[in-house]
């Protein structure tokens, strides 16, 4: 039964809260070293998913294969893992609430986390491994197309883990049905977040179905804006990486802002690389009057993830209106601007509602692993806790403690009430 | 239409997020003053709720009642916002990602905030002001029993701040049927947040009917544990003070457990004590067997959330079995331990899945005006986000700014790529 499971995770949950650091770094090199040993074993699998998926495209077969070079990755992605700072336990603040009161806000794991995740096998093992690193106990659940592979992955992990400590028992569980994934989606008694990794349909059916919060993104619209100040070499090189560096994913711009008076100036050097580059154009009206043959852009474009070699552009007048139509069209998950002048990039940066701004540089920044994060759950265009690339701090809540010695309420109350001295002390 | 005031609110939202903290401090201001100079008109209307509602319970009136002493409260409020240092534009960390590529994380308002309240027309105020405060749109619908006096209190608090300053407009609105609750309960692209204030069934009503993330709590089933070490008068003092201080709240303790070796010593002193304040008590087996007249208290017990004079009492072996008792029946919002042990101490601490952990002192200290959050917008028994009372802080999220000069990610990639250098910098 899986309600069984999932009780017994969260209570393993409570115990994994307290493990130090170190030992989850322990375990964490245990696990890089099962990967590296049982490397003929993943091959296997990962051939055996391959040869059952041989009519699936080309992009999916490349995510689903695991070879000898993606292992390394993943160890490699473990080693970097085990260099960061413990993120529990840590003493967020202290508050003396009155002499001998002493109110302490600590950093603890969220408890029990459910990843969904497609295809690739690679995001198993980097998942996992940010679960044990931020004490988190993890339930996954992989596309059917990698089944073998992730049940190689997970029977590897889970059997390091527990002969590794007893602690790590039920702290880790693969389920293999599709069945199983709406189940658990009702289980927010045990289940503290769900992480859905996939495609824009997919999130939205878990956001939909998910009676647990969900951190993650559905759509992806991302803009650059070319400022009436802009540096045309600096936006001719950012715009093309921003397009086409790989389309395929959440960062990738799909919309080019141009402010009216550089347009003339600025879009034709700018269509030309990405018309390099085979990108197709489609404009507003004004586009189509500096640029030729231009498919005419519609609302549709406006509100459309191309994750292709299309981009949408639109000239407009103001920093304003490219700031509303950003703030009413996009996804708040990264947006940019490119300009020389200091007051347009302040305006930006302050008026632009999204998750990263990017200010003279690509949106294909936005990812955990170039922001320095070591390693991602996601990417979230939530509001709500965690937003943008998300590492380990996304997956840690905290915990008041409040010490006293036989303080009571009543004494704070009515007509005789004691005030509360409510003085900050130093957490280092 | 209430989409398109959404939608006007999701955009002036963008622009209140600029705001510096002192001209919201002014508004602030201004707001109290207006609260001052209305006392008439305020307190017509609350007469004319008091009228109208003359056939409701005593509870209720009472949290209706919105006199001039009321008025002075929720005017003591505003001072003490205003003294509150403002807690968004504050840069959170910066990280420098390669030469001339700079991230910095910056504190900005979650948007748009929905807050759905029964009956008491101070929480109104109190909800708008830190929505001020926080640079928050807020959304506010109130229990129909105080209709007039909501209306008032709307009315006064956006005329002012319109005539404050006009980018203040749209950023409060109050909605006056039932039905526009489930209807903005679907506006999950205008709304970000939801915080429901009032009875389990109609928070859980709301979990269940909401697209939007919700930030609150259902059950508040607290504990205090006896541990084997306590000192017998701390016990008395502070299990009376959480059961019966208020016992109409979510941190008024409902379930105590008392380690085996303590409780022949333990228990008839405290039950004494809870008798003299009318408690009624049900117990297990065990407590049935040293206090006399104890109601056998069922597995329902263990779940129940009493709002009243009664408390379960359970005597259990080790300190173990008290942790585990509350990780599997509790609510995570508040739970106690009594001991002069230092062991039981760190370990109570460390293996209790609550969002408040009080030591020696009674659970009814979880609040945000104890816990000196200068007020707050509810509880949250959520582990995402924000836990435990939740001031300020809780209604603030952050926006990655990505600095750089024509940097692209294709030199990142690939076989020549570019290193990273990830340095973290002073953020003073």
């Amino acid at each position: 039964m899986i309600e069984e499971k999932l009780f017994k995770m969260k209570l393993a949950s409570c115990g994994l809260a307290a493990i130090p650091g170190e030992l989850k770094n322990n375990a964490l090199l245990e696990i890089a070293k099962s990967l590296d040993s049982n490397r003929k074993l993943i091959i296997e699998a990962n051939e055996k998913d391959l040869h059952n998926g041989k009519d699936l495209s080309q992009p999916i077969l490349k995510r689903l294969l695991f070879d000898s070079e993606k292992i390394d990755g993943v160890i490699d992605g473990i080693y970097g893992l085990v260099k960061l700072e413990d993120p529990v336990h840590k003493k967020l603040s202290s508050l003396l609430l009155d002499d001998g009161l002493i109110l302490n806000k600590i950093s603890v794991p969220i408890g029990v986390i459910g990843v969904i995740f497609e295809s690739r096998p690679d995001a198993l093992v980097q998942i996992a491994s940010l679960c044990v690193k931020s004490g988190n106990c993890v339930v996954l659940k992989g596309g059917s197309e990698a089944m073998n592979t992730n049940k190689v992955l997970a029977d590897i992990i889970i059997q390091t883990l527990t002969a590794f400590d007893s602690r790590f028992t039920d702290t880790v569980l693969l389920i293999e049905s599709r069945e199983a994934v709406s189940e658990i989606l009702k289980f927010n008694k045990y289940i503290n977040l769900i992480i859905p990794r996939g495609s824009n349909e997919f999130v939205q059916y878990i956001q939909k179905k998910s009676s647990i919060p969900v951190l993650g993104h559905a759509d992806g619209i991302c803009h650059q804006y070319i400022d009436q100040f802009a540096d045309i070499d600096t936006a001719i090189k950012v715009v093309v990486d921003s397009k086409t560096q790989y389309v395929a994913v959440c960062n990738a711009t799909e919309t080019l802002l141009v402010h009216a008076n550089i347009a003339e100036k600025a879009l034709k050097p700018v269509v030309a690389a990405l018309r390099e580059k085979k990108v197709e154009i489609r404009g507003c009206e004004r586009t189509q009057k500096i640029i030729s043959d231009v498919i005419p852009a519609t609302e549709t474009d406006w509100k459309t993830e191309y994750l292709d070699y299309i981009i949408s552009i639109k000239i407009v007048d103001s920093i304003e209106e490219a700031v509303t139509h950003i703030n009413t069209y996009g996804s708040g998950h990264t947006d940019g601007i490119i300009t020389e002048n200091a007051e347009s990039k302040r305006y930006f940066e302050t008026f632009v509602d999204t998750s990263s701004v990017v200010v003279n540089c690509s949106t294909r920044f936005a990812d955990g692993f170039r922001y320095g994060m070591g390693a991602e759950v996601g990417v979230s265009t939530n509001k709500f806790h965690a937003r943008g690339p998300v590492g380990l701090e996304g997956l840690i809540i905290y915990k008041y403690i409040l010490e006293g010695n036989a303080h009571i309420v009543a004494d704070y109350s009515g007509s005789n009430a004691k005030k509360f001295k409510h003085t900050k002390l130093d957490v280092k």
